[in-house]
């Protein structure tokens, strides 16, 4: 009997998972059936823009959490798929900090040129899954358009439904009468909604930081951001402050931990995402803090009570597209019987190494070359083309030092490919200056 | 074997069927194990008004479409409970139209004093419900804060919760890329939001009539309603329009069907909500219009393909918080094996009745009578107190007209209790001018 795997979501992770599989199969490998399950009309995950918030069109939660003029917070060298390089998809190199467009673009190129499409149910949403009596998964789904539910038994379940989707939204004194709107990230799709206001914004991790870019580039009136326990300390803009915590806020005046005040009009919480699983039987459900050693996964994949399960991309991420790929291609590994699984023992073992050696890095630059090293060892256990990984913490450093130096202007500056070697040329505007964020003036190089 | 008995949400159906059971209780009746599961952390359905929008601090969808500054839009003499005048509960009689606070107040008031609190399990969402091999039910929930999902199993299913939670979200050419806030009624807030804007509501019934006059009376620039088959055709202010469908949206500008266009900064889609419940299997999960004789439901209430399930409220309303009442009450009395069903093709042709009849009815009169006629049948076969539905008839009958008279002023009028038969007072405010919303305020008659 073939063995048949139900991969949930057709992101960046699980188009990786269905890149592996087919990469594996144009080798001569016998394959197992695949059925990617993804509840959005179209390819991409996150990186599938839509307009929608809350609740979509079938009353699922929209799962979308990208916006408008969105462009690559980190430099493409750090995520370039070392199996299908930016220059074979464009034809050229490009600038370095491609907009939402460019990288969808890229993205979609790799899994047209597999000619995988057809392994995926779209606007399909995963209701359940289940271990059955004799170790395979019983999946529950619903065809949305159909208003139709039904069941699949799997032999292996890859879970690859990201971790950027369901806010995590604390409430603070004041929001119930506040007279303005008030809203997550995961909510926000157009900075123009918020021109000529006083923004407020919770949070210093990256939502903050580009959300409140976003909103004074596109003439926001002043951006406060509010920090629990430290300030982002960049050299922002004059209209740009950095406050401690919101104590409450009373009309539309927000008090802060150390005394002072302002008046806002709109505020947002960027104060990240959850782990969230609901269709995963309470014996499988990831839950780890966002971290670069999650819990329960051995490697940071197999999911160590039933190896048969795996979650993908559920890590922190300096590294992203290049480390799904890694992980995806470990797990195609296991599934294929190439990869023989450590006992139980040594697996738990594994992850108490890796929350550890974690624990023991000081900064973030420690965190980068930590997560390098993952991917190059979960790599050098598979057929991945190896690369250049010391080249990609190499380019995160120099993107690191090139926003200490100007946030506004470190999208400005370019890094050489690790798959090609090609230096990547300067962008024709910049980035503050560059409103249309659309793939044919980006590409205009 | 005591029998035991799931509600599914405590919001005035799910608190009218507690307060059912507990009347038969206080009267020396033997009454079942009764547990209601209720999603939010407090009781009122839709009156419980939180902040929120999209997803809840447990990546759960917000059940609230309640917005600030709500007032009652139809004469509160129509929803009056028959338990629980107006009356007993403030202490004297009020005006006829309270904001959302006061109406509040008084659903609390009632199950304060039946003394039901204890039998909701708050914060828990049904995952599932089920029929068992033996005939019962498998409810699946999950105690949010707990993280923890269990699984109990009932004799009776009422499933209450609502058919207002769940937004139907059209999509127009153009929202991809629309510069500004797309929104459904469902994640309107409040209405300071859109002052100075220029305004586009898609819709023409309740949301779109009363949205549209909140904002005008907080300082929205203008008002354009899009149609797609009739215009409402009140006498709106000169600063409101009515326009046909919209076609498409380009950049900020709306193109309309006769080949006008207009500038508008948002847009509000008034576009109705779904009948949803995603946790009802497949063979109990009620599909239905939104229309006064409900699909598939005996009296509509029982669902005929097994009738130990009952849906309360899934009417479209004239009639609220009574006809809830009315429901309650008679499938209390179905499950206390007071009332006897009869047998499925009888059950049947009792909805078919009821269609036709429906159907057979030419205008919002006809309507109204129809509802009235329908929670007086029910009220006849329960001891659910009687009272005077002619006159509650009459009420929305002045209601409808006042409406025509002036849409900015029918909540200035009053109408005679039909509980009590005391005339309501005038309000001290006008609606328009009355920006304070508290029940402080509006009980300073």
């Amino acid at each position: 009997m073939t063995k048949r795997v139900a991969i949930i979501g057709a992101g960046p992770s699980g188009l990786a998972q269905l890149r592996a599989f087919q990469s594996a199969k144009e080798k001569g490998a016998d394959i197992p059936e695949v059925v990617c399950f993804e509840k959005q009309s179209n390819w991409g995950g996150l990186w599938n823009y839509t307009w929608r918030t809350g609740l979509d069109q079938y009353g699922e939660p929209v799962h979308g959490s990208m916006y408008r003029y969105l462009w690559s917070n980190g430099p493409k060298e750090g995520l370039e798929f070392a199996d299908y390089s930016f220059e074979e998809h464009f034809g050229k190199q490009i600038a370095s900090y491609p907009p939402r467009a460019v990288l969808f673009d890229y993205i979609e190129g790799r899994v047209k040129k597999a000619g995988v499409r057809d392994l995926i149910r779209f606007e399909t949403a995963v209701r359940s899954v289940e271990e059955t009596d004799d170790g395979k998964f019983t999946v529950k789904v619903k065809d949305l358009p159909g208003d139709n539910e039904y069941e699949e038994v799997f032999d292996y379940v890859v879970c690859a439904s990201g971790h950027f989707s369901t806010p995590n939204v604390p409430e603070f004194e004041g929001f119930d009468s506040f007279k303005g709107r008030v809203l997550h990230a995961h909510d926000f799709r157009d900075a123009l909604e918020f021109k000529d206001m006083d923004l407020l914004l919770i949070g210093t991790s990256y939502s903050a930081e580009d959300i409140g870019s976003q909103c004074w580039k596109y003439g926001a009136k002043s951006i406060t951001v509010s920090h629990r326990t430290a300030a982002m300390g960049y050299d922002w803009p004059d209209n740009w402050a950095e406050v401690p915590l919101l104590l409450k806020v009373d009309g539309n005046t927000a008090h802060f931990k150390d005394g002072t005040s302002r008046k806002v009009d709109a505020i947002i919480l960027c104060t990240g995402y959850q782990h969230h699983f609901p269709f995963m039987a309470d014996n499988l459900c990831l839950r780890t803090a966002n971290r670069l050693a999650t819990a329960n996964l051995y490697k940071g994949v197999a999911w160590i009570d039933n190896p048969n399960l795996f979650y993908l991309g559920m890590q922190d991420q300096w590294f992203t597209f290049n480390m799904f790929d890694a992980q995806a291609w470990w797990a195609r590994d296991v599934m294929l019987g190439r990869i023989a699984l450590p006992d139980r023992a040594t697996m738990l073992a594994d992850v108490e190494e890796r929350v550890a050696r974690e624990d023991a890095g000081e900064d973030d630059y420690d965190a980068i070359w930590y997560q390098g090293d993952y991917v190059k060892e979960l790599i050098a256990e598979t057929d991945y083309p190896s690369f250049d990984l010391e080249g990609a913490c190499q380019a995160f450093k120099e993107w690191k030092g090139h926003k200490k130096k100007n946030i506004m202007t470190f999208r400005d500056n370019g890094y050489k490919s690790v798959i090609t070697g090609t230096m990547a040329p300067k962008h024709h505007t910049p980035w503050k200056d560059a409103l249309d964020d659309s793939l044919e003036v980006y590409l205009q190089n």
